[in-house]
């Protein structure tokens, strides 16, 4: 690692900021240091900078987080801003109705970014979090983005390894694919104690301005609940989502919506 | 401007990543480099990197864009992650009650940044975003988080210089004073057409573990509307996310409600 170039300052700051993580809001910087595999005083050096721009910040007891100021450069202009907006009037609706975890996802190379949620207290357990991630073939809104991702991407994670999470997750490739091909039909996940015995997740495709899979809106619910209940009110809201973001022609598609 | 030292780097990556904002999402890098004043090859190079490092995303048409690792990253860890998380039931709930926008903002600095926003199709006009900011002096939320601002903060604003937004906004230091003080007492901050003429918010003190007020609950309705209708729901759920957040004492502050 040269220490005058570009490439290896940003390298670094990259490294730093990437030290934090939801079990990890607030660092010491000898923790910093460790983490991003940089010399005490190196990382010091640019935590006190990154301070100084409001991207990190100090709590009274000297630990550090990440800075509300990064939290709004990131935000005010996040690619994910547009869809959310569009998404959170009908994810209140859908809430409000179903009662459980409703979450907005989106793919992220092999992974779904879950980038928005809400939960009512006393909900089944949700492994998920706002800015959290899972695995493509663990939950329904990662089966849905994998049904309809790029075949690169499917065989990419057909050819494993595929974690089990419970004795529920598919992690037999035949079957995922079999699961796969009747998610594209259906139009719905419907994946009962794939990430925890106790939840059954319900999740459908959302298709942006060019039709294209965009996201995947889902529902988790208590596997006592009837799970199937919940699908024509999770697509009714997804195809509401589409038209505000300006999607014309969903006529065409309900060809997905038939059960 | 040096050009290897490892400050100077940071310094222009900053200057890269907030040239972005809610009114430039997508950016050409000719444009970044005007906007960060840097050379368009060294814009370039930062750019590449930035890129590589998913922090910035290309369009299909070569713009760029915030990427969605960036706000990843700001937001797993962001620290009003938490007070999000506590408020967002509580919202969601006033917002079905209210049916107007509701909206939780931060003091930073001398301006409102606003963390979280509920809204619903038709309501009234509303300048704020998600990750938005307004001066303090502005909006009912500005003015919440000003009344308990330390008096070092309330002395700079006083100071001046006071937009005026609309003829109803007061920036009159001695008038903002009385204001300041009668929210303090009342408990509340109803602005009727600071922002827009057409718009009143109403605003409560949100209070933090240690008792001390760490955000504005706020909602914006139409001026015809009773806007003081909405006062005991607001402070209601702000009371309900204080007890999320873990307040104890709660009972202590009733003096700050009685109307």
């Amino acid at each position: 690692m040269a220490g005058s170039s570009g490439e290896s300052v940003l390298s670094r700051v990259v490294r730093i900021i990437e030290s934090f993580g939801s079990e990890a809001p607030a660092l010491r910087v000898s923790e910093i240091a460790r983490r991003a595999d940089l010399h005490i005083a190196t990382a010091s050096r640019l935590v006190e900078e990154l301070v100084g721009y409001g991207w990190l910040q100090r709590d009274d007891d000297r630990r550090v987080r990440i800075g509300v100021r990064m939290w709004e450069l990131a935000s005010r202009a996040s690619p994910t801003l547009s869809l959310r907006e569009a998404a959170m009037p009908f994810m209140e609706d859908l809430h409000a109705v179903v009662g459980h975890h409703v979450q907005l996802g989106v793919r992220e190379s092999d992974e779904v970014l879950f980038v928005e949620r809400l939960s009512a207290p006393g909900a089944v357990i949700n492994l998920t979090r706002i800015a959290g991630r899972l695995s493509l073939h663990v939950s329904s809104s990662g089966i849905v983005l994998l049904a309809h991702a790029p075949s690169s991407v499917q065989e990419k994670v057909l050819a494993g390894p595929l974690r089990a999470y419970t004795a529920h997750t598919v992690v037999d490739p035949k079957q995922l694919r079999a699961l796969l091909a009747d998610v594209r039909k259906s139009g719905v996940a419907v994946c009962r104690g794939f990430v925890d015995p106790r939840a059954t997740g319900v999740a459908v495709p959302l298709r942006g301005p060019d039709n294209t899979v965009v996201a995947a809106l889902s529902t988790i619910v208590p596997n006592d609940d009837n799970a199937r209940m919940h699908i024509p009110a999770l697509q009714a809201a997804a195809r509401g989502v589409s038209r505000a973001m300006g999607v014309q022609d969903l006529c065409g598609r309900t060809q997905y919506f038939s059960h």
